[in-house]
């Protein structure tokens, strides 16, 4: 495999365990330990976001990261930077109904930057962070309609 | 679009704001926020798991969810619950090289259960938390390699 003949690659590694119902507490290199459960009404008792949410939350940290390290390639301005994350689930996929996507729908990524950069620099640092943010390329790989607006706070 | 005219649709949305650096807070309902960061070789301040570390979180926090909701409806007998995720990742991907894959290469999910149920009802269990488990389909559809061992805890 491909994957085995390149010395390049990271590996990251997690190690979850039930803590009780259905909340885990997940340990990650020798950080405080994530703790994921589900809202009262999805059966769990709300000690943490829940799985999906974590993954919307990856896909905002991956658009930090991203555009922080493209801005630096640019030379391009930036002050703050905020992200609303947005996506839609179909609760009857993980109750196993054939025909209906398990994971989301659609995503809707808006993107908030404080900078005086020109409109199409801003465009270029979009495309960008798009063609190369993992969390992205994840989504769109795997059939998830994605969207969202770039604006000025 | 096929999404609006489903109104059984669960709408998720995080907000992120970064707070210096390559780190992101990210807001999910009234709960703690979730804190993302990169290790310092990676120009972060290690305050937190990374984006592609959480989405292996997320994943582990899916299968405690589906394996805790598939057993309830298999009557399956059911102990301590711990998974390890392993995923590996060219960094060549996020810096842009052309033809490398920006999200994972391959994600192993190995599965430890504390149970007495017979190999084939441990397999049939499996079996139906894969079909149905949001992370793992996300993974599956969008081309990731995934494997792992569901062994006795």
């Amino acid at each position: 495999m491909a994957v085995e003949e390149n010395t390049s690659l990271i590996t990251l590694r997690v190690r979850g365990k039930r803590v009780s119902g259905v909340q885990t507490s997940v340990q990650v290199r020798n950080l405080s330990p994530v703790l994921i459960d589900e809202p009262r009404q999805m059966g769990g008792e709300d000690a943490g976001p829940n799985p999906m949410e974590y993954v919307l939350a990856a896909f905002s940290g991956c658009l930090t990261v991203m555009i922080t390290q493209v801005t630096h390639e640019m030379g391009f301005q930036l002050g703050d930077l905020q992200t609303t994350i947005t996506g839609t689930l179909d609760p009857r996929g993980m109750m196993g109904t054939p025909g209906v996507r398990r994971e989301f729908q659609q995503v809707i990524a808006d993107v908030q930057l404080q900078t005086e950069e020109p409109k199409e620099r801003v465009q270029q640092l979009r495309e960008q962070v798009e063609a190369r943010c993992p969390v992205h390329n994840l989504l769109k790989d795997a059939g998830v309609v994605l969207s969202g607006e770039w604006s000025r706070l």
